[in-house]
């Protein structure tokens, strides 16, 4: 750990600037929590009104203190609050938390004081929380330098899991969630506006302690990525998994994240790519990052995607798997063997296909559970064991039950989850270790994520091995150039610059002259398309600019004139008229990519034609990508089963199509910046290969610093 | 209410067959509740080897009771419950509840004894529920023929909800949510294997209680579709909300159900439309089915999907925006003036726009909930109003918010819904009334759900009025003759009929000779398709009988001499061979129906072309539709923008595409079974209107009974 890092979570002395005697408010909290919870360091509370707090020494200043203490906890508002932040910078305080609220989410003044703090700690390489920040917990230390209440009304635990959050709420939701579930919660971290430290430094700073097995971060703006890519790389060579809110999704949303903490809007989809790219999981909210923890923590590999459902309902067997299939979970038939061995233990009337209903039996056997889980156990078709109890209350072995899923639970290695939504049942199962939901729908949805994540995480290692790891560049030059408006290459240059770069491009000829454009009409034998060439005129077609279908001597004659006519018309450069042969694929196909502010440059891969922005059938990968994760992103495309071939049509080249987002992805990385934008659209695909037919690139307004 | 209703829902009399003197047992149960919660009639235990069962004179057979009961609940099993139903239906009784379970689920020999009481049964008039049935309970008359222990574990009061279900499972866990959310149940009914009634004669029956004012059902398979509508129009006339789980979605789910309770698999689509037709709001299960339940009851009407946010959390506010816009809850910003009264409220950093952030001002003014409501109420963008109160612990005037809440709830008549996952601040507000949720997702959800089944409840009132209620026809003879395998007609024989419909079809003549067909082409003035028209040939293309872009004398004899001599060849009878315009149309979409076994002529609208079974871009309707009703379903489809105009292209006449539709439908209904299936793929759209390029019309093997 780093010296600020040290000094936030473990640090050997701390101040609290703007103590209090009493525990419940929020200048006496935290000293009450460091006591209560085992803090080991030096404790020096700040109140020039008290000779002693909470029974300790008080001291009338920061420069009164027998040492600079190592950590400082500014609970002072408004101008007390900026003044102890210099007072800590001139003194070599390693790092503080500013608590107070009334800054950058405060209007003009609150800025003007955050901006200030910010300049004085940062002369000195002090390093600041917030600010307003509900603060900083971790159990392992005792530091718990926050007033959060949620530490009263649900009784801390060390534990597994580190939370670490931009919304001091939503880490006393999760944490609440987490506690509730029987778990215990190691870090709890919130940073507020973020003026300096964000949620990402702080996740790889707990990524680093050996006692984490889980990590949950909500976030509602993401500005350093480099520094999150880096805290998913330590946490995946540790095989702890990451799970993240990326709030401000919606156009609504991303107005109140504004107003919450003058969040930045993220281009969602780059978000998208930039979580999955690293293996973190996304979900939406507070409840989802909580959810999926109990089996986490287990330490369960799911081996795919196959889910056998044991109950003793029928009805909740019918809707177990229902609701299993639109999350990706295949409720396989049982092997006959399996089917067999159950039937043994089961009545002649209960299924044993899957999902398993164990009938009411379990009233009169109820050693039941134990005998069956086992059995499914074995089968091939059992990745996922789901045992949904919806009812089971008087003349039901509750205990047994619970202690017979539990030892499974312990001895078969698979994930295991059990649905309950009667409060003593969920109890009996919780108490007794075994991951216990409230629903069906929510046990499913864990179970979907365990899975799924996993084998994201699987995907992330092998396009590690193919991508050297992808570090998205800092905000610099080029990104700015990147995002002012820039200059787009003419047809001919943007496909001769794609050509020279690997990609098959259309059999063309930039001509200029009539006797060139009939000659290259021949030349190509068959149809060909003329499309006037100038890097003024990105947008063609409604400028009547393409001709298509051209297949005499006349009617390209025709349009070389009345194109290079236009073109005077409107005043534009031109670099000549493209001649191209009319090329027809299976399907009309896009690459597009972009440099993102934040992420850098990102591929677009997908359905082409025209309404491409209409019916949205894309994805979007960061670059550099390899060909297997671009393969993977087309497989989820409504229109993949038709690039799979049916209605006996081949199989289109897919491998064509992910090689040509493969070099557009590198073209932009490589160009570091210099690229503003590339859009091949169609790419024409079919069972031979893929081709680009129009390309349209832009480059940054400004060259990039070397 | 009819004899059978009667008997089974508020009996003057009952037998219990195989009573027991303890009250935990099967036979005890139903004697033990009835007394308890106030059964008025007579109650006649019947068991041989008692005098007294608990404290009642106990009878020896049901011929030595002193009357004839009105209802039997028959808890002895197997043969013994054959020959009490025996008995009953020689007594008279009207109906019976057969508790017992092997029968019907149970294999062979149950099957034979279920027969067999349907038999005796039905021959007296007598009505049967069950077998395997956990009975059904009315809380109005205290007939708890049930044996269910929930009424132990959770206690019963009556109230305004029925929940009518196969499953005696999910009953139980329907009621044990509703009374947590402290809602009283009227009914709980179950049906079990369903020899005879079903849950759609007990939603009839439930929906003519006065006091009824919700009505949940969960159904695994539909066979008498017209009783439910039936059931759904009298619940809609009393404005009776009605939500349903259909079960048995997936092919996994199907699998279960059929040995769940022998189900019969329904087309799923088919069920949507169906329920969709008859304003039953759809959900997939246990917890969805309770969950709007406090909205509905409150009995408010949601005047649009338009939200407000207030919440004490920023990080709140932005997750609720973003889980909002996938459900269709637009969050518009506040009003001008409605923004500077909450700026008189809140402090100056809050957020007013909607999302609302009251922020930590809540912990220093506690009125400030009663404050913000009635504001934000009155502005136009406030249909449906989320309080999200993540964090309320220590300092929080809890007792105070609820109250003020509730005060508001009962005035101002908008929905209001509050999200609160810790149990003291969700039970704060529930107890004073305000429908509560465990999460911010849950309460958007029921608001969904209310806004959404409030508006097709509209609709469906709407579209009552345009076309006569839809009354599926009972199984009968047509049914089957639509559901064996029939014939086709020929493309020429299809076109006509269409046309004769009333519907725009493509230019085009039938021709017999080589002559004709060049004539043809001549007439029509521009290329043509040339296709061969044979009753045995439906799939034209896989035999390569269709030639498109014919335009010259010899393409097109060329076209007609092949395309006959692969008829020949084929064996297969030639009517001629069509030769019609070349048609282009903006979009390529299709129309279709087919006689569904259950619910009758379905209607099928969407995106056309030849990938229309892989992208499934369709949507169904029952028949007969209105254009209205056809139109809202096509806006609802992925390609609805393309139709509407996008890049500069026009809009496409839609409402032509309706006519179709309707059309088609109306035909369908008319066959009234003669017709098996109509696939018109593509109808051309285009700005100007619809035509119908190709057809595919089934007729039904035999022709169904006049």
């Amino acid at each position: 750990m780093n010296q600020t890092l040290q000094a936030l979570l473990a640090p050997r002395s701390i101040a609290v600037i703007g103590a209090s005697d009493h525990i419940h408010k929020i200048g006496g909290r935290p000293i009450h929590y460091m006591r209560e919870h085992g803090y080991a360091g030096k404790l020096y509370p700040v109140n020039p009104q008290r000779s002693t707090i909470q029974g300790l020494p008080a001291y009338a200043s920061l420069d009164a203190l027998p040492e600079v203490p190592e950590l400082a906890i500014v609970v002072v508002s408004g101008e007390a609050a900026v003044s102890a932040v210099r007072d800590c910078a001139r003194l070599g305080v390693a790092a503080a938390i500013v608590i107070a609220s009334g800054f950058g989410e405060a209007g003009e003044e609150g800025r003007r004081q955050q901006d200030e703090m910010v300049r004085a700690a940062a002369g000195a390489g002090l390093r600041l929380v917030g600010p307003n920040s509900q603060g900083l917990a971790n159990f392992g230390t005792g530091t718990i330098a926050s007033f959060s209440t949620m530490f009263i009304e649900v009784p801390p635990q060390d534990g597994p899991v580190a939370v670490v959050s931009q919304s001091g709420g939503v880490s006393a939701m999760v944490y609440g969630l987490l506690r509730g579930q029987g778990i215990g919660v190691r870090h709890m971290h919130a940073t507020g506006n973020e003026a300096d430290i964000t949620v990402s430094e702080l996740a790889l700073a707990v990524a680093h302690d050996p006692d984490v097995q889980l990590i949950l971060l909500y976030l509602e703006s993401l500005t350093d990525p480099a520094v999150l890519a880096e805290a998913a790389a330590v946490a995946r060579r540790r095989g702890v998994p990451m799970v993240a809110v990326k709030a401000g999704r919606s156009s609504a949303g991303q107005r109140a994240a504004a107003s919450h903490t003058g969040a930045i809007a993220n281009e969602d989809r780059a978000v998208g790519a930039f979580l999955a790219r690293h293996g973190i999981w996304r979900v939406d909210d507070a409840h989802a990052l909580a959810r999926c923890a109990p089996l986490y923590l287990r330490g369960w590999q799911a081996s795919g995607q196959r889910l056998v459902v044991v109950s003793n309902s029928g009805a909740s067997c019918v809707m177990a798997a229902d609701a299993a299939e639109p999350l990706g979970l295949a409720l396989a038939p049982l092997a006959q063997a399996t089917q067999a061995a159950l039937a043994e233990r089961l009545p002649g009337f209960a299924a044993t296909a899957n999902p398993v209903d164990v009938t009411a039996a379990l009233l009169t056997n109820s050693g039941l559970i134990g005998e069956v889980l086992p059995v499914v156990a074995t089968d091939p078709a059992a990745d996922l064991l789901l045992l949904d109890i919806p009812v089971a209350g008087m003349g039901y072995d509750l205990p047994r039950f619970a202690r017979d899923a539990a030892g499974f639970a312990d001895s078969a290695g698979k994930p295991i989850a059990v649905a309950a939504w009667q409060p003593p049942v969920a109890t009996a199962f919780r108490a007794a270790g075994v991951p216990t939901y409230a629903s069906a729908a929510d046990a499913l949805a864990a179970f979907a994520q365990l899975a799924a994540h996993q084998q994201l995480l699987r995907d992330v290692a092998a396009e590690d091995t193919l991508v050297a790891a992808h570090r998205p560049p800092a905000r610099n030059a080029a990104h700015a150039a990147a995002n002012t408006a820039g200059h787009t290459l003419s047809e001919a240059a943007s496909l001769a610059r794609l050509a020279s770069a690997g990609m098959p491009v259309v059999p063309h000829k930039l001509c200029h002259t009539v006797d060139e454009a009939v000659a290259a009409w021949r030349e190509l034998k068959g149809p060909v398309a003329v499309k006037a060439s100038s890097p003024q005129v990105p947008h063609k077609s409604e400028h009547g600019l393409v001709a298509l279908n051209c297949n005499d001597e006349h009617a390209v004659a025709q349009a070389f004139l009345q194109q290079t006519g236009i073109l005077e018309k409107l005043g534009a450069t031109c670099e000549g008229v493209v001649v191209a042969r009319m090329e027809r694929g299976q399907r009309e196909c896009m690459v597009g990519a972009h440099w993102d502010p934040v992420f850098g440059p990102v591929v677009l891969v997908g359905d082409g034609g025209k309404y491409v922005e209409v019916l949205r059938d894309t994805a979007m990968l960061l670059a550099p990508c390899s060909e297997a994760a671009v393969a993977r992103a087309i497989a989820g495309l409504r229109i993949a089963p038709l690039l799979a071939g049916v209605r006996g049509e081949p199989a289109v080249d897919v491998a064509a199509l992910c090689r040509i987002a493969v070099r557009v992805g590198a073209l932009m990385h490589e160009a570091g910046g210099a690229l503003r934008s590339i859009d091949l659209n169609p790419v024409m695909v079919s069972a031979g290969g893929a081709m680009v037919v129009d390309a349209l690139m832009e480059m940054a307004a400004a060259a990039p610093p070397a």
